[in-house]
């Protein structure tokens, strides 16, 4: 089965309301979607880019755009405080869950996306994310461990490179057969390209 | 009549492709629409951004983007070489026009459009865009004297600075009674709000 690949960041509000569709879209056009949780600071570190909200102008614009794209989607969202935070223990975690069972990694993901934008919990911290993955049954001992254990860091350095090296800059950003997709205002745009063979 | 403003830059891909569809968007929501010329330069300046061609990896995707966004629109296009340009010239030009004849300058307008990322003429060249406007009947002495008309040149100035005091820091830049909408990929979202009555 062909794939749509989701690159994201667990911090990124674009991220948060493409998670919401992604999957519909995926099912529309007959793929699999991929989840691929990266950290965002290398991507912007390599195009020089830098968080929205801390941009002049675009920053502004970027906090009023988040609440009407949440009104439009009827999505639950607040600006969570802090923001953005360093998302590497909700990623790390995502990973391990994701090589034993793909299907609880996501239901895990769309936890930690609510956690952070609908109720404004601090996903940068470990217990917040062992919390949230105690939600689903998940054991927190299990997930802190994993959160620091060598196997996970290099899974999510190595995504978070292979990224980089396709193209990635930002998020969210989707790859069909190395063609890509910036943003979660090109997901009309995607799925013409996966329902027309690409033009 | 309610109105949408195009805030655009005559060098600007996106703004080119916007072009050819925000009339149409404007008829089905029963708006005027109010073309409006600036320079991205002061915007990029004020916003801390630059142009995107010169950007690592979003540089490369933005020159992929633009002939894949050409092709599903069915516009003719080619990446113009020198760009992006200083359009000055064609937007002082635009507005001298605009005073006299508002549908004439749009005529100008598309036709700028055409030259540089249809035809790849250097629409930097006030030589050229007098070119341009000559193709549609307009006194080439007359424009030339318009681009460096004291009063033109104030009015674009004026124009821009209007721009980003009312936060646009990109192209194309679209607003509805103080609503924003960055994008080419927006224009849904601007119909939307327009159908709707906003949310």
């Amino acid at each position: 089965m062909k794939v749509i690949d989701f690159h994201f960041d667990f911090s990124s509000p674009y991220s948060y309301f493409a998670s919401l569709q992604i999957d519909a879209v995926a099912a529309r056009v007959g793929r699999a979607c991929r989840w691929r949780p990266m950290l965002l600071g290398p991507a912007f570190q390599a195009s020089g880019n830098a968080p929205l909200i801390r941009q002049p102008l675009k920053g502004a614009y970027s906090r009023h755009d988040w609440q009407r794209m949440a009104r439009m989607l009827g999505a639950p969202y607040r600006l969570p405080d802090p923001f953005p935070v360093g998302t590497l223990a909700a990623a790390r975690a995502f990973w391990w869950l994701d090589s034993e069972d793909p299907a609880k990694a996501r239901d895990f993901a769309h936890a930690v996306f609510a956690a952070y934008f609908a109720e404004g919990r601090d996903v940068s911290r470990p217990e917040v994310v062992a919390g949230v993955g105690a939600g689903l049954g998940i054991a927190p001992e299990a997930l802190l461990a994993a959160v620091q254990d060598p196997v996970w860091k290099a899974r999510l350095r190595d995504e978070t490179d292979g990224a980089v090296a396709r193209g990635v800059f930002g998020a969210p950003f989707f790859v069909v057969e190395d063609e890509g997709f910036w943003g979660v205002d090109r997901l009309p745009m995607l799925e013409l390209w996966c329902t027309s063979g690409g033009w």
